[in-house]
């Protein structure tokens, strides 16, 4: 027999104080070899705007949701090349002595605009544009694709399971099947869309929002017996604690929490099975056992689908995790980043030419935009005008970009709530075909008002 | 016309202090009500083994790979509630006073054992197991679980991609379709898995992951002219540097890229288009103009299917983004996280029993395995065996958990090198048709050679 072995190493061991939260090396080095071979060719300074858009939504989606904007807008806060990032990059060579002086200075002094944080977004809607010179706007690109695209593929299933839960509210419950600290972006992602309460503590210290759980198998397991677990658990949380009941024997673990609560037990947790029908004859047990007000909880693999398929169950909450953190199938939200206009000189007074590449299907338009949510009389949205010129609203549009940077002074913060309510107003706002489960078209049609057409 | 109005607000700028590293809030709440109803019920002490496992790889998928076990160790130690931490968790009513200050002491003083980092994984192999007091073991769940089930969903979709490019370089550029730190620790399960660089920075500094990157689009579309971005990229990173030849026509670009580097240009990049076609037709044109050293890079959607696609193509080297952060199809490994041996009462002398719960679809094996690689004459692997006695390997078979915390203690750090040329072993032991893409079964068998069966 041989033994798998470890040779010990005193490294890599990770110092505390590397991992605190700069965040200029969340980057791919390609952005920091174009800065320098811009420096040298004195092309580095030219004013160019850069937009994030998604080509298209993920298949038969109907809209997507902005989320992740107050994540970037502390992290380009937080983006600075010190010590430790430059001696990195000049020792491994990544870039030259006059460029990593270059970096020394950075700080980020151009402008950003974008959607608010949980509006909603269709195929070429101009989410976020960047404008500054060249090299200070091209050094973000890797930052906001990585947070915008996490945070709004989560916030997109998250908006399509609200709309199937029908106002019963859900749990975000994903942690143990994401990165541990995407995590947290998706608990805060999920909220924006209008989930009730995370498991995930570091959600709820950092972004606060609200924090829920009571208890695994495990609780029960450790016990000598369920009825000893359920005492346990009641004693420390008290009478509206949530009891797990399929650990063993569902009936008889409804029976067990009911003798030892009394009819106020504030719910129980079915976690495996058939959970329509389990909730049906958990129901019926509790009502018979005249525990009316004690809520049945279901969890297990559920997602979008498998919440609306609870519709008509008496189910009183849901918790979701798998499904939520990987994007119910869409994990990654297939936004770009591209230079969509550059001036032909240095200069803040040069004007910005439109750009676009040619490469075959993966076609660009080129020119700053604007865009607009077209409203009907009704309070309805009926289309997502987008512009390269000045755009000509009607009286009830909505003009969706709103200045977040400006000057490198970050202007958009806003409270997590302000997001979760625009994000229910966004919502109702669209119309009924955009909480379709089915897939199909988006509920909105991207119109190029004056844009160029593709190249 | 309305506007999207933004209120800014003061909060919740979020201070810099506060993003430091501590781990231990990136847990779920239920870890800590189970330690507070535990703690009252004289249960927190019982000893307890915990086992990380997958009841099934992704469908059709042959073996998995373990990879964040360094990733874990190094969030072990640093899992502590401080100050903060316990102000969160008593202002907010998430725990009592005594459980804060038996958190407060809180340090790891059990046992961790693993299948080592970079070894293959099949279903239900246990892969980690967690032994101390319930109290202690049971705070681990989330983080083991958020980290394994990341890092190996990563290097499992690696893994196939390196064998379908056989021997042929891969870039892993797949951050800005991923979380900013997930990104990071997906680069090193690549590399882990065999990729060659990546395009993320922080991998190279945080991991001593090799880095590459050259340019984008945007530098080419910057510059008055494709001649004028090369010849820019060229004077600022040399002869050997790579070229991106498909922003307006690819045969002109690559005419003008060896018109400006000579025969030496280190390589050509081609992003779009039918990689396979664009390769030969550029090869053929690099040929005929003298630079047959030049290498083609392709890059563009490209997945362990588009790689083998192209394995006659003439093509030296792939860059995979999103399918490789996103697992390519199974973007979390489906580890899970289960009690499977409890003692009756504390104390460090009191035996454990196997426990295991009867959820219907969810069968657990109760009792702490251990687990063989069972390798026949030729050094190829057969079977997985695991048992909860002691195993009787044969002379060539592999005993797969090995050390990782002793006491308290980080016993199996080792460095990321080791880990990878501990995978490249271990994939060559497999049968041959553990590196198939088609679906199919796991590449072996896992057999319970002495365990109890399913309850």
């Amino acid at each position: 027999m041989t033994r798998t072995t470890i040779v010990p190493t005193p490294g890599p061991k990770v110092p505390l104080v590397d991992l605190a939260d700069g965040t200029a090396l969340l980057t791919d080095q390609y952005e920091l070899t174009m800065l320098q071979a811009a420096l040298r060719s004195g092309t580095a300074d030219r004013r160019a705007a850069f937009e994030v858009f998604a080509r298209s939504l993920p298949a038969g989606r109907r809209y997507g949701v902005v989320a992740g904007t107050g994540r970037l807008l502390d992290a380009i806060e937080r983006f600075r090349f010190d010590a430790a990032e430059l001696d990195f990059l000049t020792s491994n060579g990544i870039v030259d002595e006059p460029t990593a002086r270059w970096l020394e200075k950075y700080r980020f002094t151009g402008n950003v605009w974008g959607y608010a944080e949980g509006d909603c977004f269709f195929p070429e809607s101009p989410i976020l544009v960047v404008e500054g010179t060249f090299a200070e706007a091209v050094l973000l690109e890797t930052l906001a694709l990585s947070i915008l695209n996490h945070d709004c593929a989560i916030a997109s299933a998250a908006s399509r399971m609200v709309a199937a839960a029908q106002g019963r509210p859900i749990i975000e419950m994903g942690s143990r099947r994401a990165h541990e600290r995407a995590a947290v972006a998706s608990a805060r992602a999920a909220y924006i869309a209008g989930f009730a309460t995370t498991s995930n503590l570091e959600a709820g210290r950092r972004h606060g929002v609200p924090t829920a759980g009571t208890s695994a198998h495990s609780f029960t397991l450790l016990h000598d017996s369920e009825r000893h677990a359920f005492a346990s658990q009641l004693a420390a949380l008290g009478e509206g604690t949530t009891l797990l009941v399929d650990t063993y024997d569902v009936e008889r673990a409804v029976r067990t929490a009911v003798e030892l609560a009394g009819p106020s037990l504030g719910a129980v947790r079915i976690d495996s099975g058939d959970l329509g029908v389990m909730a049906r004859l958990v129901r019926d047990q509790l009502d018979s056992l005249g525990a009316r007000d004690t809520r049945i909880v279901v969890t297990g693999d559920l997602d979008e689908f498998g919440i609306a398929a609870l519709a008509a169950a008496p189910v009183d909450g849901y918790g979701v995790g798998t499904s939520l953190v990987t994007g119910s199938g869409a994990p990654t939200a297939g936004l770009v980043y591209k230079l969509v206009a550059r001036a032909d000189a240095p200069g803040d007074d040069v004007p910005l030419r439109p750009v676009a590449k040619r490469s075959p299907g993966k076609p660009s338009r080129g020119g700053r935009k604007i865009a607009v949510r077209r409203v009907d009389g009704h309070g309805t949205a009926y289309a997502e005008a987008v512009s390269t010129g000045e755009p000509t609203p009607g009286p009830r549009d909505r003009l969706l970009q709103v200045p977040l940077v400006r000057n490198g002074e970050i202007v958009g913060r806003e409270s997590l709530a302000a997001a979760r309510e625009r994000h229910a107003r966004c919502v109702a706002e669209l119309p009924t075909t955009a909480t379709q489960l089915s897939r199909g078209e988006p509920a909105l049609p991207t119109e190029f008002v004056d844009g160029d057409p593709p190249r």
